[in-house]
């Protein structure tokens, strides 16, 4: 995939099952997005244009533990006018998959309250080589 | 939908689009599952049968704000030997759906490493009438 | 104490101690606040007051676990014209004690970048009998 | 300070108020101490001695925004037979100073239900020089 980074485990992200807990691995995901995409997110986000999830779905592979580290890769799937579709896996660098995922995102217009086009600087971003 | 709980929103809970965070989303479904079938659950818990997901989707409808009440509906989909769907609404009560979801669930064995059958005693509870 | 109000204990709010994280209990705090004070916090907020914390300090006495039941209660310690002091504690209703907390707080004007005199409806809020 | 370890700030650490929340300094002081000790830390978990927290106190001096750097500093306070303060500045490693702390830590033995005598090899590492 295309692009990687790694994420910090937190003691706190386990659960009372000694596993990092199901939600927190669209954290993870999230976090790893604002990261790769860290300028153009914060753009976007002083003019109040939010990235927001509009679908999100996760296959969960091998439970990740306090001792584990956690690497994200991702890339775009699909890019329509207003959506796009990011799929992402989550590892540990050394063979061991955790998870694979698929977000759906839009580009929302806090002000005029509804979607826009996505930002040329995204697009050429998120499809980059 | 069979079975329907208030999860109390908390202004943690929120990020800093000023909305429920998006992973937060499958942290209330958790939290509505714990309390439906809460005997069950530290049951199980107490014996090392985890309550794990293997796989969640979302579909995300409208945010949901600090002054939100935000309410879980869920029903059981299909259930196999070993595992089971669980699809989920939540909404307000009063029209406004925030979300629709599904988790696919197992009962794993943390001794003995696997997935072990349903547990008649949840068979029984997410089937009920 | 002069406010309560029961929190809805969440799996995930435990770590991997099998307990609720020490950072939780603020959590707990916090949500006790914003609801005790509910009309009061959203209408700050609304207006870009926003109700800091500035100090806070908690003494953990015993683990919550995920079958407990947390009860919030506080009252207002000591109120100045910019700050005022909540204390709180946490516990199950029934003589078991899990924490006790102070905050200290400040509304803080977003726009002009400074604390305000405490608003005199949350003044009246936190002192009434 | 000692020892100093960067945080990884993730958007999901914000609140409503568009700043990390206070309850979330607490698990940045956590992270940084899993992260310094971590050998140590993972041995004496697998071991069912809990690094537990039995008081906790921060004073917070400036918000921590989404692109902001967040790095903690810490050093042994204080150590006693059973129990050890260690004290924490959060700063961005350019001066701003984002929040000071101090926590009292105890060794806690899970299956004998109380705390022990602080283990030589933490003792040790939290007073190197």
């Amino acid at each position: 995939m295309k692009f990687s980074t790694e994420i910090q485990v937190r003691f706190a992200d386990m659960d009372a099952y000694g596993h990092l807990n199901h939600a927190t691995f669209f954290t993870y995901l999230e976090t790893a997005r604002t990261i790769v995409f860290r300028n153009i997110f914060l753009d976007l986000m002083a003019k109040g244009h939010l990235l927001m999830v509009v679908k999100a779905e996760c296959q969960y592979k091998h439970p990740i533990g306090p001792a584990d580290r956690s690497i994200v890769s991702m890339q775009a799937e699909e890019i329509k006018r207003t959506r796009f579709t990011l799929s992402y896996q989550i590892h540990d660098g050394e063979g061991t998959i955790f998870a694979e995922a698929k977000t759906v995102m839009i580009c929302f217009d806090e002000q005029r309250g509804k979607p826009v086009a996505i930002p040329l600087q995204l697009r050429e971003a998120i499809t980059q080589v």
